[in-house]
């Protein structure tokens, strides 16, 4: 349970709040690079952490990233012309290249030298397997760029897809670090995806069969390490150990040879969010029938309205629920595809749930510690702390499932290497 | 005319306003029995009063109506499984009761008792004729059910059906308490319905040829009796005779051998009403021409679009008015149905109608008190003065159509009889 | 820029407001006389300065426009009989008048002088060349009809349109004031409209040429003469001579004998305006071609969405923009249409444009000073100085373009009888 106030300060994210503020201080997924596929190419609209902002690719194939409204009278700049490396407003014609200085202004006097002092706000763009990255900071303060294992890998190793969500991001992101729900909600017991837990799996089955986890937390300075153990065999448990890294990042063991998975539960605006998932195998390229099935927006990814990223199975259409599929009890929720199932039901909870309603359990416990964490931060960098996590390496984890002796005790050592991102190197997990 | 702040009284509903809390102390009709037909039936979306529910039927048959979201972190019920009398949450498993008791909690350690302290809001549901009633208020303060006649006569004689109205619950009810506007609004040359007062019928020549009834208002304890006076022939009076009764019933006599009327006036929120719609004969079952006239929305009921409880002809598309109809005369409005007109004309007020803006004129007499009454209520309930109309048998009144000598001036005492709801016993109206 | 106060006191324009009260003292063009064709027509809806109205053509032909709400009890009249010289209410048969006075109350007593105190809003309406104009304010301030000449001249040598713009009114005047957008924004290689400034022509070189017009402003009683200085041959100036006009009038000069144009930018609410387009000539008749190029929607009128005056490119299809035909440079937008390029601008800037934002260059300096004119008129109505331009014949004026040499340096004087709307005296412009 939150106070109404904490849960204000925890949900709030546009320019000025406390959180929008912490947020600003990390690099974040803005788009896919396929979004603006060609130098010069019209540009698109964007929305982050409440800002409207339009992004583009100049003429070198340069990334930028403008405030949409010009700085003149404030027409978008959606509207206009991509071209020789500036995006012109098409209302008089000024001219703005990717570090969002005026360097045409044909309306004024060929004397005047007012070009030189317009700028409209620009970000700096990074582009990293095919996602643009961005960050919306102050200029001086900007971290290096985190080294995610899914933004490092070859490109041939790493896919990742974003789906617009209807509601605020911490609600969504609590989904993704709570590791209890998947004995529930993802309970189908006919999916069969290679991008997934198998069917049939050892792990599917511990996982099934016991959903109620006992959870172990291990505070990092990435953020945090999360044990939840469940029984396994007569003699073992399973430990599936994920993270939370800060601001919003959440991971996904795999189980066996496949990808492993993560998200990045990014804010478009308090009341919507960018869900990106990414798959990634730290040691060989995808074989074709992973890539094609993440492609079909199975497995993590999702089924979208083509040209757009809104799912096809979503919150107007209560999620396409199939009532006969979930009474027969084949599928838990009679809802197909997990990120349906997932966005289906942290939507469900209302645009900003109201956490001075809850009543958490014991398999909450990781979330309430990662609210902490943000909410600590958040007014840390109030009071001038500078915030967690800022260090690019920290970012080298990944996740893993482990099966470990009823008796061993401390998971975290055993699974130490497990849960390093080392290039290239990966064992299979249980 | 009120002052606005009377308005603001008379016109919210939620939880907490005073209005609110008065409404929450009358059983009230919530659904159909027919939208959760089957046990163990998908659950359905119900907004009563600004709170957001939903009901079931669980395997015994027992209906549930509890709060929409899950008291564990929010997520809707909705997607919920209905099974082994309860509603399962697909989240996290946990299962709650009609009751609202939390029965099952998987993702808890099997020792926890912490189930045993979680309850959802939920509401006692009793079922009458097809319809589901609940109390929203207080438990220890759950009064009888009302012996309306038409939840207590056999079900072959009592028919239901429900409508969204797109604006306030005061407006919509205020125009079923004024007897005088069916003189105007609901002229139209060509009907001929068996479940209205018939085409060339005395009656329908006494309505049309005299548009200012005088009314005279007795207060009763269950609300009001009002009645409205006519002239008919040359020496008599034709008096319609309704009741107003707390908070939210007005009624409607018939004429002849056919089915008496009534509406609850039930609020969704302060925007939204149910516009409930019930006939009933006090002594024999339908015919099957009646029965069949109301399941086609006609008469007092509405033609819905399919699947939903949404006019055909609604506020999106100006009620279907047909103006060539409206300027032949043979329709005073041009729209077809008596509900639609009414819902037009009381949507047409806007969502909250202001009434600081009107001017009454000596036909809205009966409304003029129903406010007061109802700001009286509210306002002596605020100061630990319990409600009127709490007495189930108050409830026993019906409405009647009396032919009486001009010389009469004593109707409430001639009518007596006519308005009282002797179970089986019916005088036809003039 | 403006202080966001000022921001606020320029835009907003309901009941009551500075502005609004301000803009209440002026007659507008409120709807087309074709929206009411004949006697006892249907009433249509009216909204303007944020006040929802009726207008209605009773039996006689005269044009009522009254408050919508029905005095009584707020419901609409738009579902009203229109009959025998009046609109009638169809709750309960009140009728009005084209003057608001309420003529029956058929639910009154017959002795009872009740209708005779009660009175609708009531604008008063005059209908000039197809438009019906109004006066929405203060009866006994009402001023003569201002003396437009595509209001006065003969009915086939003017034409007038409305359309549906999604913004605040200002931003969208502001365009209208702005003559330096039409070397960009317009600039289409392939437009050769018979309405509007010819393909090849002298004008359409000298605006493509200088896209930084120097411009000079003299204040006048009405508002503003604007001059727009563009380079032409290498001894002369092409001069832009356009007015701008009290509270919401702009004009566009034509080049050769083609009709003039002119715009009224009229409030429907804060966030919508009618966008008025006008043209006419002063001597003469339009041709066929003239005449079916501006019912097609094209020159500065604009294509609508059939029964409605909606265009066809609007907001939600980012008005059609084709980012091919942009790419190519035949158009600088992309977008088909004046109306369409202005409105796309316009409405990108938001609902209310935040001028606290803006970085004005040296073309905007008419917006600057009418602005200030708007800003200081409504300030002084609020001290009691009465407003400026109510002289009807103030209103004589037309926009013209004209070859001078560079060495002229009194423009308003040289241009003074090209800019005065003699009747029936018409020089073509350069």
């Amino acid at each position: 349970m939150l106070s109404r106030e904490d849960n204000e300060l925890l949900t709030r994210i546009g320019p000025g709040t406390p959180m929008g503020e912490l947020m600003r201080r990390y690099w974040l997924p803005a788009l896919l690079s396929s979004e603006i596929p060609t130098p010069d190419c019209p540009p698109i609209r964007v929305r982050l952490l409440g800002e409207d902002l339009l992004a583009f690719r100049d003429t070198r194939g340069a990334v930028g990233l403008l405030e949409a409204a010009c700085p003149h009278r404030g027409a978008s700049l959606f509207f206009g012309r991509n071209e020789d490396c500036g995006l012109r407003c098409v209302y008089h014609g000024w001219k703005f290249d990717v570090s969002g200085q005026c360097v045409e202004m044909p309306n004024e006097p060929a004397e005047s030298d007012f070009k030189h002092k317009v700028r409209a706000v620009a970000y700096p763009c990074q582009e990293r397997n095919g996602v643009v990255w961005t960050y919306l900071g102050p200029a001086e303060l900007q971290p290096g760029f985190p080294e995610l294992e899914w933004a490092t890998v070859p490109p041939e190793q790493s896919y990742g897809s974003k789906r617009l969500q209807e509601c605020n991001w911490a609600q969504a992101m609590e989904g993704g670090i709570d590791s209890s729900h998947i004995s529930f909600l993802h309970r189908d017991k006919d999916r069969d995806d290679p991008t997934l837990t198998r069917k049939g799996s050892a792990a599917t089955k511990y996982i099934t069969g016991d959903g109620a986890p006992q959870f172990e937390i291990v505070p990092t300075e990435y953020g945090m390490l999360i044990g939840a153990r469940r029984k396994a065999e007569e003699d073992s448990h399973y430990w599936r150990i994920t993270q939370w890294i800060f601001p919003w990042y959440t991971m996904i063991p795999a189980a066996g040879d496949i990808p492993i998975g993560g998200h990045a539960w990014v804010p478009i605006d308090d009341e919507h969010t960018w869900t990106w998932s990414f798959n990634w195998h730290p040691s060989r390229p995808f074989s074709d029938e992973e890539l094609s099935t993440m492609q079909a927006g199975m497995g993590i990814h999702c089924e979208l309205i083509p040209g757009t990223f809104r799912p096809v199975r979503n919150k107007s259409n209560d999620y396409g629920i199939d009532r006969d599929w979930q009474a027969s009890g084949r599928s838990f929720t009679g809802i197909k595809g997990l990120s349906e199932q997932d966005a289906g039901i942290q939507e469900s909870m209302g645009p900003i749930f109201d956490r001075s309603r809850e009543r958490l359990g014991s398999t909450d416990a990781a979330i309430i510690q990662a609210r902490r964490r943000l909410l600590t931060a958040a007014s840390d960098l109030q009071k001038g702390i500078d915030p967690p996590a800022l260090d690019p390496a920290g970012y080298r984890v990944r996740s893993a499932g482990l099966l470990l002796p009823r008796s061993a005790y401390n998971w975290p050592e055993l699974a130490r290497e497990r849960v390093q991102a080392i290039p290239g190197v990966f064992t299979a997990s249980a």
